[in-house]
């Protein structure tokens, strides 16, 4: 089974104010991810960032920040309004993959986990295995949750990778992202930076804290947390740029790719 | 705990080929909710019907009959088209809701409901709890579930009430509809029809087939028997007029409201 990430930068207009889709790269998205499946019978989640439609909203509301108890009602509705906007986003993204002959069936956070410290705690992964045994492709998204500790939480879609990776034993993951994987340091701002075909650890950054946006759910370095955790399990990823055509499609097909494999395997053993 | 069913006929113009809000009756209903929200404590689980946004789709997949191997993969897409269509009239009802201070949480039938034979079998509802314990309102739609014997079928909002308040205990039961009540016979066509001011049995009605509207999920019928049911377990219902303004809002406050009431107690003892 592979799970599969589209990023919110690549979806959405991330930097964007207003809640705006990316409706080009969403649709050559679409038509990659289809043209995949029409000649593979290889089971399929996919995970979609949420960009300009849940991290502006997230910040206002300080969603996961301590607060007090006469503005529970303010985070209530806060809590609601971000629920409402990703699954705008949601409906967007289903409807043209669904254009695309391919049978998407929304999971959403909010309705299956619960976070304790904006981690996930619990889960009910019971309508995923059943949607994925009868051909599906189940699709979840960053989300706000119920969080036992700090009432309530954000959950990014990379998280959301990582722990249905581990919990549906997936043999791949394939995150599209707006860069081509991981450098050492940012390819902005030094030019001798380079990118990492594979990478293991944390610790390889040159320059740690400015490498490339940081976002409301953890930016690069959040990403690269979540799948090192996942190599810990065995379970190896691939971050690759979804902006760059047929990437995405390589990566579903296992041919050679621009991108980094986040593995703690030998190079020689993957 | 009150449970709310807001129908498509009022939400939606229902007889239009297109999926179409009816903004004015949803901004009223919204007020009028959000008024008797701001002067009680009572726990709300509101239910909506989905109209154009489901039965015309419904309809044109044929969801809930059986069909031929070679069609499965057709049926997946009518599937996941109609959840997506629903999931954008959701939308556009929390938005609403949200806007009136509302805080409204889904929680899609599609992904906590499996049914046997269109009739829903297992749920989960450890979502509904938590929302309504930390003082959300869940909302939640006519959809399409996953089935044990047809593979999939529709899921009527009007079921999803009666699963909902026997499974959550519900105090009071609310159908808002398009018409005033329950009749004995088809008011638009004969002039001697009267409103049951109390209704208990099937056996009431004059003219049975002819009764008000039918659609996909059963119609006016449809509801009568799932309220009955409900009225078996000593849980009552009433059937307003969500089309007049204030209907909804008396009824929530138990104020007198034109209506049927749906129990099988006798009058005096409601």
């Amino acid at each position: 089974m592979i799970v599969l990430k589209l990023g919110g930068s690549v979806l959405t207009n991330k930097n964007s104010s207003r809640a705006e889709i990316n409706e080009s790269n969403l649709s050559r998205l679409s038509c990659e991810i289809s043209r995949f499946l029409d000649n593979n019978d290889e089971d399929l989640v996919i995970v979609h960032g949420v960009g300009s439609f849940g991290h502006p909203l997230a910040k206002e509301y300080e969603i996961g920040e301590s607060f007090k108890d006469s503005e529970y009602l303010y985070k209530q509705i806060g809590f609601v309004r971000i629920e409402n906007e990703v699954k705008k986003l949601n409906f967007l993204v289903c409807e043209e993959l669904i254009n695309e002959g391919i049978p998407v069936i929304a999971v959403p956070a909010s309705t299956i986990f619960t976070a304790s410290n904006k981690r996930i705690s619990q889960a009910n992964l019971d309508k995923f295995k059943q949607y994925l045994e009868r051909g599906y492709v189940p699709i979840i998204y960053g989300d706000v949750v119920l969080d036992d500790e700090l009432e309530m939480a954000v959950i990014s879609g990379d998280q959301i990778i990582q722990y249905l990776a581990i919990n549906l034993n997936a043999d791949e993951v394939i995150l599209g992202t707006d860069v081509d994987g991981v450098y050492n340091k940012n390819p902005k701002v030094y030019e001798n930076a380079y990118l990492y075909e594979r990478f293991s650890s944390l610790d390889d950054l040159d320059v740690f804290e400015d490498n490339i946006n940081v976002d409301v759910t953890g930016g690069m370095v959040g990403k690269i947390r979540e799948l090192l955790y996942l190599a810990d399990f065995g379970i190896n990823s691939i971050i690759v740029n979804a902006n760059i055509e047929n990437n995405v499609y390589k990566a579903l097909k296992q041919e050679k790719v621009t991108g980094t494999i986040i593995s703690k395997e030998e190079l020689n053993e993957i």
